[in-house]
């Protein structure tokens, strides 16, 4: 029923594990359980080497990011569970962009790296890489504004996110 | 024996996988059940929505590499998996850092951020968070510099790797 998914949304969930083997596989294996897609993930260590963060973007209602915290929760790996949807955070992901550019469009492809503050980290022949920093709204768009000159490759780290002020995550 | 260890080091694998739900537990599980632990790890969507990319940074002599490399391809929703080891790929990966932060104190700070080219994301009454990308190793010396005012959060993306020139990954 279109009525039950009207509070679908994208949440993201701060998660702090124990730093072992086997803990994204008991994670990734309860996300699949619940039969949820993951939208994106970031895996890393924190500035203890004990512990990781992964944060994790996946859709749903609230009552069903609620339950998949709780039972985010129970897992013995995990230390802390956050669901940051709607506080006051500071978001940003990373891209690297491969597209075609012959050397007379060069110019055009520096005025857009301009204006989204990016930068050209590799130029070949016929080719520029191009980092950006942003938003997953912003760099989409700057992924709309480059398809035209033709999209080689794109990598995209997933979403990070840490509270604004003196709270933390 | 030390002697079987002398070639393990770090290796990044990209991963390209049909993007659906259970791809992210299966892999995980291949690792896990190879004892096998994930230095770190990104996923995201790429330009084609059907299609994911998997950056894995992953310690294992190169014949257990190549293992790995092995059963992941035979792995149904996986498209295509390379060790870009030795290659010459751009690699970078994103942080924040909030540190401790007081008001006399910020000139200093900013001047690391100059220095890293680095950017300031948000400023509290006591506190900083920076933003950085670069390779692991310029994030860490970062690290270790902000180290002496108080880091009090950090959150990094896992690392993403494109091959330099027409050359794709």
């Amino acid at each position: 029923m279109a009525n039950e998914r009207k509070d679908y949304e994208l949440h993201t969930l701060s998660v702090l594990v124990e730093n072992r083997p086997g803990v994204l596989a008991r994670i990734a294996g309860l996300f699949r359980r619940r039969g949820f897609n993951i939208e994106s993930l970031s895996v890393s260590t924190t500035d203890d080497p004990t512990v990781s963060r992964m944060t994790i973007v996946v859709g749903g209602d609230d009552a069903t990011i609620e339950q998949i915290t709780k039972q985010l929760n129970k897992l013995i790996d995990v230390i802390k569970v956050q669901d940051h949807t709607g506080e006051d955070v500071v978001e940003r992901e990373l891209s690297l962009i491969k597209v075609s550019c012959e050397p007379e469009q060069r110019s055009e492809i520096l005025n857009l790296v301009t204006i989204f503050r990016a930068s050209i980290v590799d130029v070949g022949a016929n080719t520029m890489m191009i980092e950006i920093t942003g938003t997953e709204d912003k760099i989409n768009a700057m992924l709309e504004l480059l398809r035209p000159y033709g999209i080689l490759e794109v990598a995209r780290t997933g979403k990070v996110i840490l509270a604004r002020g003196s709270k933390t995550t």
